[in-house]
């Protein structure tokens, strides 16, 4: 998703307020303060001239993410469930409304990078306000039972921020990645691995499965209902493509070769005169790729990151393979075969483990399905200004499944349907590959 | 489709040796010497340079779709099969290759429009050329047989030429279209319904359904194969939405209103200044359209035609309803709730009679679905040159069902699957409404 | 100029009445219908497919300059001169205008190659309709000297109509052009040259001079009034640049060489991918050229044509030279030291015959000069219809004079202004080199 | 001029060598600090965020100004001139080089707001160690004098930064005119003025002048030679047209009605969709101006300003004059009649005071003339790095003349040519009507 998704639904079925009630309302309040202070641990490396500057139109500045993230807040809690709130900044709504037509006219998404004004102090000080005010709310406990759906519209804001965090670190790589000193958003440890585990196929029976959000965690509401759905017999690869695989295919023509191409894709190939993933390079013959570390030597054994829906496509054909569909996806990750716990949170994808018998599901790259995004059946848009344009991002873009090396920990589901236009290659998106089983 | 894709696929299972040998292989001479007689005769009416001109990069000029449907015939049956066959020019296949990469260069698809050579003349001569060698081969019984494939390539090649039939009048309308004068392609006799039958809702069970095709005859390898899927139970409407009705969502500001469409949906209206279908227009307050015959009032009665995706999916999200999927829609078109037969061709959708539980399946407008065009589980791309590319135009466009007005009769199948950009609307496409069945 | 400012100016001047008096009105009616059929002898060789296409929105199609040059004679004389002169047809008004706000909204000048109809025929029939009714007008010698200018307005529509007799030409030229078949437009007969004569520097004196129209034949408002200027000593060469001379410049790498150009003009180079004149190509390691004879080897004799101002310059700069201004280019033209004679219409422009000090100052090339084209001073537009928008061209053109090889002879003068933009090089442009004499 | 030029031109003849030795080198170290500290002060109200964002291509962000007239005095004096000078980052020479093609490859122009880093802080001791030696270099009396065309360096330096404090207003004005919040770069005391002094007409007499830079201090080489031409009598308005007046265009229609505009400037309208000067807005039915002091109320009787020249012209037309040639212009500058001395440095034009015959020749606006930029005659590039492009911008612009309230005091003379495309607005630039005498 873009940032015009961040945030996009709210489940109709997220109840969960048993779970809620029962933990006390005090774990709210401490995650509210946990997710809003790593919002700005991220920005925090970062000066102010980073924070303001928009590389293309798909990008939003680091200020404009901490700023519309409260502004979240501010508009769908404070200001009509907090008595007495008053808006720090009429003229934020307009600036920092993402894409909410009925919440008013808003500032252009391609213009968030002429936002000069309100500086970065301001911005802190607008996140300063908007937390007390909330804060305060989370803590008493009375108000949050009173208001039916409170909790939910806060658990929904900050999962909506997490998304933020992410395109956060999307948006300020390609911003470094336009300067010709390719400057590094935070130095690294480590050294790159000597080698991925090899290529093992994993066999799932077809049958009829169910797919879709179950439980009573939170979920958006693109992930229900849950559903029935026929699938054959399958195979998953047991791990991404890593880059030393991806550089055979480069190395074998794969760009030059139409035969491999979706149409669409082999037009975009040449007018954008593609020839790798998005952050290679070349130094001196070799492939390099910038990273939220800098520049550095591509690591053959770490997931391809970075590709484009017509480039993963593209190597699945040139392999002999395809890429699975959204419910194969789903239905193996729900099969017990994957790692325990999701990789730790990376600034870049590591090479896989070796530990497990479906690697990576989790923590690694987002891997793109050959399902285009569009609705489950019998999705029910949620009604009310936060739900008002659930579905108006289902047409032309495809889904990934499993999250990737810098989604927060714990914001994933094995439902989680994450979407970008075929030819965007900011996200971290990488390639799992699949076949028919006969 | 566009020309692009009209017969990009053999079908892999389209053997069917039996039907032919049986009914002799002069069937096969008498379809080829009709389905070719046919498209001259689509092109008679039109001047030279009526024939030359593309008004926009979708559309082909009518020579050059007379000069490609010659060439397909040249380049894949005789040039290989037909011993001492001596090219026509050597040059046309350059200019009338349409997108097959391994047939080597070719004219720019946007720069159609400026062959004002080879004349007219010399693609009437090209016809009559490649003609004459066909008939004498397919009059060979003998080497019909011998050579394996054949029969199914002249069976290829005659369900592309009327392919390009339709594409053919679908194109011309839009010349025509663009010139200030709106001329007519043909006269008309006949006048307006005065009324369409009421709507109507049809029940349909779910459970597991197979779609795809089935059975001996001809198909296009993207209905393939035949397969399972799951449908939860569902209603469509006993007929396509009425010029009437679509106004109706016009006069209640369905083309300001940015609830009702999908976000690329309303970036189109907004960059494209939409404010009705393609060849919709305002003459002294009323409305009016283009059609083959001239300009004329519009009909209430008569489906809406010329829709785009976004507008089919805005009006289903305006009338509370929803378009229905691919599966859905086969699943109906098989259920035998259909008229007996196919609503003859005509040069615009007439009317729907009233005559049958669900109307104009076929032979009024090509029904978008809510379904992206993608590959069936199992679908495997031909080998050899003329399937190269059966796969490579499944990504960004919606599929459409059922054939319309200007689709060569007997043509389509309930299997058959059409598809477009969501943004196209030069297509004669229109609406059905679908509903969940609870 | 584009057929956008062919005819912008009707004269103040043009008086001249005792010479068509004196020559009496018969003259007038022999050069018109001289005019008239002339064009359509250059129509002639095509057919009617080559007349209908726009091959960019530069060019006008054949069809359309047969039928705006009639509209002229329609609407500025016949509609309001000719008692009960019935109009053709009302629409053709705004088809055929070709940029008149006076005389109403018309169809958009990159959409002309979309009429299909008017048919080739119907044109032709408007054609001949209206040279009825002018030869009428002007037989009847009492209405010519009752209408005060109406003798004036029949020569400047001739003018017009010879200055799109050359845009006909420059125009079917790069329609032929876009074709991968090169097809020519007439045959040629004759050989190249060997050689060109060698290039000699002619002295002229500086000082005031007079520049501008003068005596009283006709001339284009934009020739008057004459005037004074100041002239520095310089110097002209005695023959336009040949292909050989340009061929070096290509050699020496002209076309990668940033110093040589003006900064537009490299940001033209790069943007376009320029490396040669507009029709030059190469075969088999030889530049050719396409030309109204079709392809051929370059003449190296020859004058470099279909250049832009900013090749011109570069050339220039690259020669150390520089380009005349137009009024040392008039100074020098009306020195007496060019050839006697206008050198006779061909379609290509063939080499200098080293028969005069100055040669080929017409009827080679359009000679690209130093000099932005604006008003001169005391400029004055002419009032009414006609006149109306005389000098709205006057800004980012630059001036080029002496007429070509496809310039109807006697239709330029030494005052003569034509003017493109310096990106343009469908004209037959070339280049004639200037120096200080210092 | 935009950035790209400025500086383009080392003034062949600006020897001056006298003044500078007479006054001591003292007088040019005195300069130096003086110049160098007022682009900073300029750049002081501003903060870091403001400092490094791009509006549009034409604009650069103010850090960017101040590294890139820094690598100015490094690149073409330090790195020659000063024994032992270390390169402050030789990655600056990348991205701080604005157009000199010889000094090697650069940062594209359209990215320069993508520069994130080098911080604001390294681009301030960027400064200061380029201060450092270039003060110890112009301390050194001995090198100063022993070094050819040094001190013409420096002084070519210290203008081409002069050029920079003005663009960095014209450009910083341009940034926060984009923000919705309007922010003000400076707050303003004083009100608005009641009236301006009435039109009146100045006469001056033809014949032979003289125009160009005269006498021995510093010029741009696009000043000369000086030289002879010839003018007619003309007149000239005693002041620029103010807001009132062109209100009044508007208010009469003038961005409805093509009549008044060249062909080239309708086309700008109808695509721009202009409607008033370019930082002009309505407000509850006023017309308001935003301006380095924020929003306010248009000032009726200060000089309307913002204008392209299209707008210029076409007001002009309206208004039954013409604009100036820079000829005229020049001439009337220096013929005595204006006033003692230059308006004081201000962020907005004020109202003319009434107090000259000619007011406001300098420090108003920038006046637009009716001469496109191009050579005088017998003008020579300069030879080397620094001059290698002097004429590479004279095409497609048009000269303005006289300075505005944003130039730098005592930079402009009467000679002095800036120039600008006719489209452009965000310069200081208004109109100043004349007219033929007779």
């Amino acid at each position: 998703m873009t940032d015009e998704m961040a945030g996009a639904g709210l489940s109709v079925q997220t109840v969960a307020t048993n779970e809620i009630e029962d933990a006390a309302d005090r774990a709210l309040i401490a995650r509210y303060r946990s997710v809003r202070a790593q919002t700005l641990a991220l920005a925090a490396p970062l000066g102010a001239e980073d924070q303001v500057v928009q590389s293309m139109a798909d990008v939003s500045p680091t200020k404009w993410h901490l700023a519309h993230t409260t502004w979240f807040f501010e508009t769908f809690i404070l200001r009509d469930h907090a008595p007495g709130y008053r808006v720090f900044d009429a003229q934020f709504n307009y600036l920092f409304n993402s894409y909410y037509e009925a919440v008013g006219p808003r500032h252009a998404r391609a213009d968030r990078g002429l936002l000069t004004r309100p500086a970065l102090d301001e911005v802190h000080a607008y996140r300063a306000h908007v937390d007390a005010r909330m804060e305060a709310l989370l803590a008493d406990e009375a108000a949050l039972r009173r208001m039916d759906g409170l909790a939910e519209l806060v658990e929904l804001g900050l999962n909506h921020e997490q998304q933020h965090q992410e395109l956060l670190l999307m948006d300020i790589k390609h911003v470094l990645s336009c300067n010709p000193l390719r400057p590094a958003y935070a130095e690294r440890a480590g050294k790159n691995a000597d080698r991925a585990p090899p290529l093992r196929w994993l066999s799932f029976a077809g049958g009829t499965h169910e797919v879709g959000h179950a439980g009573r965690g939170f979920c958006f509401d693109n992930e229900t209902p849950r559903h029935r759905c026929w699938l054959e017999d399958f195979r998953l690869a047991s791990r991404p493509v890593t880059n030393a695989e991806y550089r055979a295919f480069i190395a074998d023509g794969g760009y030059e070769e139409p035969r491999w191409w979706l149409a669409d894709g082999w037009q975009t190939v040449r007018n954008e005169r593609w020839r790798a993933p998005l952050y290679w390079y070349e130094q001196d013959g070799e492939w390099m790729e910038f990273t939220l570390h800098g520049g550095r030597a591509l690591d053959p054994a770490a997931p391809v990151v970075h590709v484009s829906y017509y480039e993963a496509d593209a190597y699945a054909s040139w392999a002999g393979k395809r890429l699975p569909t959204e419910a194969e996806w789903e239905t193996a990750a729900t099969s017990g075969t994957g790692a325990a716990g999701p990789v730790p949170f990376r600034l870049h994808p590591p090479p896989a483990a070796g530990d497990a018998d479906l690697e990576q599901m989790t923590g690694g790259v987002w891997e793109w399905t050959a399902s285009p995004y569009t609705a489950y059946p019998g999705y029910r848009p949620a009604p009310g200004a936060v739900g008002e344009y659930n579905g108006k991002f289902m047409v032309n873009q495809m889904v990934l499944r499993g999250g990737c090396c810098v989604t927060p920990v714990g914001h994933v589901r094995s439902s989680y349907r994450n979407f970008f236009y075929p030819h965007q290659r900011w996200a971290f998106a990488g390639i799992r590959l699949a076949e028919d089983a006969a």
